[in-house]
This record gives C-alpha cells, sequence and structure tokens, in this order.
C-alpha cells in the first residue's frame, strides 16, 4: 500500500509557519488532555493539534477497521496494536482530510470546532504505556570515548561491541514526557580519596542526546524476529535524553550494570513520528567491519538521515547548543536491534520502548553527553551567558530537538525539554 | 489492626491434607481460570481455590471498602493498590468465613458450588501485571561464588557488594507463571579457543533459585522511601526461577550487564503469599558489617525464615533434590533493596516485582545455580536416575518449592515448576 501520506507536494488548509516540524506530510501520533480536559489521541500539523477521537465518532476514519474506542483512550497501544496496515491507512486518511483540496471537514465550523485545537490549549501526555524498556549502547564514537576515558585508549571497545548490538534494560516506571522537571538524585557515590562511600546529592547530573523507538506486538515467547521482517515492528521514534548521574554509574555499575544511575528520570518527546514519515530520509548508516553474524546481516539503507541538536538553557532564559548529532552515526540499525533482542525469544509488546545509546558523532562538538563535551571535567564547555559547565547545574533545562530535512521537506519531532531541580526535600527531614 | 487470621489454633471447614503448603492461616492471592473459563482473583485452602469474585458478589465481603469488580480482573493490580490495611482486612474476613466456628458458607451449598473449586479444575495464571521487574544479587555466598570463578579469590565481593544491594533491571515481558515450558535460547557466544563468536542454542542453561516480592504503589517520582516504611509496600512473595544461559551471559555482560542470557524466560509460582502471612517466621539475616549507610539501616528481624528445595525432574519423572538452601541466607534485606532501589525518586507502582538474586547458602548442597553447585562443570551432579548433570538438559524439569514451618505450622509457597524444550525451530528454516 503507497503511503500517499508522503507526497512532498501536498499542501493543507490548516495554517502552518514556514519550516514547521510538522507539515502535513509528518502526521506524528501524540496523546493529550484537550481544553476540557478530556484525553485523547491526536495529531499535529503545524501549531494545531488534531483530536483523532472527536474525527472518527464524526465518521472521518469509515472503512477504515478500527473499534469505536480506538482513539478515546489515554495511551497508543492498541492502536499501535492494530499493525502497520493500520497505521498507513489512517494516516492516509488524515492526510486526504486535511488536504487543501478537501473540503469536507475545511468547510464544517461545527467539526472544526470539536477537532482542532490551538497548541497551546492542550497538555500532551506520555504517548504509550511502556511495558518494558530496552537502552542500548550503538554509537561507537560513544562507546570508544568512553572506553578511553575509564578504560584503556587502545583496547576502548569492548571485545564484544562489534560483533553485538550491546544493551540493558532499563526502567519504565520513570520515563516521563518533555515538560516535566526532575529533581537530581541522591544516592550512594565513592568520591576520589575516601575511605568509604558517601550518601548525598549527585554531583555529576549528566544527559544522553538518544532517540528511541516504539514497537508494536512483535512475537510470541520463544519466536525471533527475522532481520527481515524487523522495521514492521517498529511503529515510529522519539527524542530521547537518558539522564545519568555519573559518579553513582561509577560506583554501582560493575559487575550489573547501570541502575540508579539511570533510573531517577528519562524523558522523551511526547509526539510519535512513524517510520513511515521517517522513509524519504533513509539511508545507510556506518560500514560494519566486521561482518555481523548472518542473523543480524541486512542490505540496503536501513538508518536515518535526522539532524540532532542539544541546547542547555540556564535559569534566565540563555540558550546554548552544545551538540549536534546525527542519529544517523549509529553503528547498529534499529532492526538489528530488535531482532537481536528477540533472537532469544525475548517478547517485545506493544508499546516497548528501545533506546539507540548516546549518539555521539565522530567530532567533539558532536558528543551526546557532558562526560564527553567536557571530557571528564577536563574541558568545561563555555556557554553563551559567560559561565561553563562540566556537568548540568539545578536549574539548568536541557532541550533536545530533532528533524530531517532536504530541499522542500522537513519532518521534525519538537523538543524533548527537562529542567533539572535541586535534590528533593524529603518530608521527613521537615 | 491485629492479624486474625495469622491465629495458629484456627480451624477450617475445607478439607485440608497433612502437611499442605496452604492451612487456612496463609490465604495466598492468585489469578484463575474456572472451570468455565472465567478469569478471576482467589485464593486457596488445601486443595480447594477459592473464587473471590464470586465471594464478593455475594456479600461476604460486606462492610471491606472494596469496589464491586476488584476481584473480577485477570490480574491483582488494583487490588494491591488498595494498600496494606485492606488486604489485612480481606484476608481477615477470609478466615473468618472459612473458620470451622462459622457456619454461614459452609452450611449454604448452594454458595459453595459457585465459590469453591477443586484445584485440578482450575488453571493459574500470572498474578499479576508486572510493570518494571528488577533483579538483586544480594546472597554473599553466592557472589562470593561468582567472584571466586569468574574474578579473584581473593577478591571476589565487588568493592560495592557490602555498601549497596546491588541489582538491575529485569525484563518483564517474558516473566512466566509455573508450568509454562520454555524454549532453551538461541544466541550469540564466544567458545573458549574460537576466532570468533559463533551463533546458536546456548549450551549452559541454568536456573537461579531465587525469591521475588511484589510491591504496591509506593511513591511518588522524586520521593524516596524510607527504610522504616519500606515493608509496608510490600505485598507478598513467590518463588522464583531466573533462568539464565551462562554461555550467552558471559559474552554479552561486559559492561552493561546481563541481557538477553536472562530475558528469554523467568517463572514464578502463581500463589502469592503475603507478608502478613509470614509475620510468624520473622527472622533476623547475616550480621552487616560495614554497617549500612544511615538510609540502608535497620533494627530488628527483617528477614524471613523460608526453606527452600530445588529438584530436577528427568523427563521420565526420576526426581532429585539438588539443593536446599533459604531465604535467611540474604545479606541483604527487602526493606532495604526497596528503599534503596527509591532513594534516588524511582518509582515503584502496584504489581512491581524484585528478585532476590540466587540464593546460595554456606555449603555446597545449598548452592542456588548449577554453575555453582557442579563449580563450572567441573564437579557434575549426581541425580537418581544414575545420570549427572553440569548444567540444564532438554526435556528437564526444575522445580522449586519453599515453606516456612514451626511446631504445627506450614505456610507454604507450593511450587514453581517449568520444563526446558529444545530450541525454537524457526518458521523460516520449514
Amino acid at each position: 500500500m503507497p503511503i500517499t501520506a508522503n507526497n512532498p507536494n501536498k499542501k493543507t488548509w490548516v495554517n502552518t509557519p514556514d519550516n514547521t516540524d510538522f507539515p502535513i506530510q509528518n502526521i506524528p501520533f501524540g496523546v493529550f488532555l484537550t481544553r476540557d480536559d478530556i484525553i485523547t489521541i491526536g495529531t499535529r500539523i503545524g501549531d494545531t493539534a488534531i483530536d483523532l477521537g472527536a474525527m472518527h465518532q464524526l465518521g472521518y476514519f469509515e472503512d477504515i477497521p478500527l473499534t469505536d474506542d480506538i482513539f478515546l483512550q489515554d495511551t497508543l497501544n492498541d492502536f499501535i496494536s492494530d499493525g502497520k496496515k493500520t497505521w498507513r491507512l489512517v494516516r492516509n486518511r488524515i492526510s486526504e482530510v486535511f488536504d487543501i483540496k478537501n473540503g469536507t471537514l475545511q468547510n464544517n465550523e461545527d467539526h472544526k470546532s470539536i477537532i482542532l485545537f490551538a497548541m497551546n490549549e492542550i497538555e500532551m501526555q506520555l504517548p504509550v504505556q511502556i511495558g518494558d524498556y530496552t537502552d542500548f549502547y550503538s554509537s561507537r564514537e560513544h562507546a570508544t570515548n568512553v572506553g578511553t576515558m575509564f578504560r584503556d585508549p587502545e583496547n576502548a571497545l569492548m571485545p564484544n561491541w562489534l560483533h553485538i548490538p550491546v544493551g540493558y534494560h532499563g526502567r519504565s516506571s520513570t520515563i516521563i514526557p518533555s515538560g516535566v522537571p526532575i529533581h537530581r538524585p541522591m544516592g550512594q557515590t565513592f568520591p576520589k580519596g575516601a575511605e568509604k562511600p558517601v550518601f548525598g546529592p549527585s554531583k555529576l547530573v549528566d544527559f544522553e542526546l538518544e532517540m528511541a523507538f516504539i514497537t508494536t506486538d512483535a512475537n510470541s515467547i520463544g519466536e525471533p524476529i527475522p532481520i527481515n521482517d524487523a522495521e514492521d515492528y517498529i511503529f515510529g521514534m522519539v527524542l530521547f535524553n537518558d539522564w545519568s548521574a555519573r559518579d553513582i554509574q561509577k560506583w554501582e555499575y560493575v559487575p550489573l550494570g547501570p541502575f540508579l544511575a539511570k533510573n531517577f528520570a528519562s524523558s522523551i518527546s511526547p509526539w510519535i513520528v512513524t517510520l513511515d514519515a521517517l522513509e524519504p530520509f533513509r539511508t545507510k548508516g556506518p560500514d560494519q567491519d566486521p561482518k555481523p553474524l548472518p542473523y543480524l546481516a541486512q542490505n540496503g539503507d536501513h538508518s536515518f538521515d535526522i539532524q540532532l541538536e542539544l541546547d542547555i538553557v540556564t535559569d534566565k532564559g540563555i540558550s546554548t547548543t552544545v551538540s549536534k548529532s546525527n542519529f544517523q552515526y549509529m553503528y547498529w540499525t534499529m532492526a538489528q536491534q530488535l531482532t537481536h533482542h528477540t533472537v532469544n525469544g525475548c517478547k517485545v509488546n506493544s508499546g516497548d520502548m528501545m533506546g539507540s545509546g548516546t549518539i555521539s558523532g565522530p567530532t567533539p562538538d558532536s558528543y551526546g553527553s557532558m562526560l564527553e563535551l567536557a571530557w571528564q571535567g577536563t574541558r568545561p564547555v563555555p556557554l553563551n551567558d559567560g559561565s561553563e559547565r562540566k556537568f548540568i547545574q539545578d536549574a539548568d533545562t536541557v532541550v533536545i530537538r530533532g528533524f530531517c530535512k532536504d530541499k522542500g521537506h522537513r519532518i521534525g519531532f519538537g523538543k524533548v525539554s527537562t529542567k533539572l531541580l535541586p535534590a528533593f526535600e524529603s518530608k521527613n527531614k521537615k
């Protein structure tokens, strides 16, 4: 079935600012609270939010096999469960309804008053209930930087790294949408020169510039997903900030991996951009040498050219772009990650989320964490207000943006923006 | 509120076999399919399953604040969310209704025909929807054994181990109830002497003898749970077999921890035994030296004397008990695990599960994994059919049982029993 929604020449009757992340060719999916405090599933064109629950009730999805309440839910999980064909039918239909040549909704003021909202009237929610969240570690530059700093510059990559999309399980319960502030985590650390561990607020709070993909129900327990089918089970992508406390991480992570250093908060952008919408920006990732084992072998283009930028915004609102990276730097593809994840029969459900790992590029201004940008605090990063940062300070806001761009065509993710508040004051202490 | 359900002198009118795990003092909670294929929440006395949904509809929980459908659900999550006071009221009431001195239900044949089932008429399900699953590594003997084998016998424990209840995130989607068979996982390994990694069925499939606890909603994101409150947020416990593929684990686990070596399957016993029911078996765990940091410091008895046994049953049904351990060997308590887990503000939800880690005791016959029992294959374990095992073979069934016992009183968990099938045959290959 063709993805008619991707037609680059299509224009919409909805007012869309120049250079918007959300032209009619995007049509992402999200969940929001309307001005009437009703939760619904929706999409967005320009700065207009579109209530898909209302559209469905008013008959705009006629002939598409959808249950009556599919969009009247507080998560996208059931819709994602409907599968790729349904996602495509719905996205194509939305594109038709908002086509400038289509007068049906365009000329129906009653319907428009029910279906359309200004973005500033709504409140974005977490788009999916995330059952399981996995984070990979798939940027060669990031793994090399970390290995150089903490282990041996001559053998920076672990022996398994070029053979396996290395990953680990993360915590679903503390994944939050853009806009929700977080607290500096308390925890146990072992400062240099100390004789025993100490307890207190982390002193080395960091971001990780990542993206993540959201899956549909992919398999039964025991059943692997073949590499050539894997992309069919990926619904779409979001921007992802995998907050990390480096001092807690250093003390806790051997031998079982990061735990409290990561699970205090992870933030995502609220609009899921479908893999279909990203199709025009498909590209090849880095060459893989040695060749992956056959179960991970792929031909063709399986990465995406997604430009990424990360800003630190100070309490006074002064913004500095400290990193510019690109999703295509990832060594392992999403399909390889998903196939590897299930090769042992691990079950993947609708709404599961898989993070890329920090996306660092080849140059120092493309590194995806403060750990790398300031090289363990040895090269503080200058900000536009004259201050500098080794790690993130209380009241800083970290903003990640991402977008694809060619001649006349921009498909974006919006942003994930998260403010770091001081450590939580326990009620007991008051 | 007193736990009247624990009265050791209480007798029931339900026929209960001698030495049952489920006397009227137990009253665990589970989810089952009835003979009419209806899913309900229930409890068990002896070999009789009790439909709590039907009991509630027939008025037996009058005056207890419960929603009408609280037991007519396919998971215990909402009931667990109701909190400790409600769990206790319900358990006390069940104990009253089934007291031999109470004729109300005892003499009502119509009601009994609706509420009571023979255990062989029902099919146990997973009792909770597990949002997040964490596994700890809290047996000193196990950590010492593993450290001795894989690292340095002189420094077997990692420097952080005596200061932190070390843990990592596991995969919720492949947690299964007792009785569901699993497949030997496929995966990538790096055999000794090989020049590059290979792909195939794991050759070193192992069990891990564990227990796990199930939590209620404990906190908001950002908010730690103080150590003295932690036990109030633990609903109950199950037996837990954390299946592990040692060859996959060895190749993949550095630096981010176990991943595909564990997430192919983890099995639990289907009845959750409440912490209230275990109260009479409270005991002290091992001395903790060095003293834990203040946020983890506890006085009093915070472990439980739970005897554990693990059998390997061959395809022909010959059973051998290969390990006898005890939950009280755990160095870190459940309260310390939960408090540590949330000290950074990590949110804990109703139905989350936290595993103990392999529970090994001080003697070789109390080790909790084949890795330790057969000491990396160097001391094969003899079975009662004359064969021996270094690891688990296809068609073996692994059975864990657990129970508390004093003079006239036994509170048990039943069992978790899981058969290992050969590696999954992909449809593509046929």
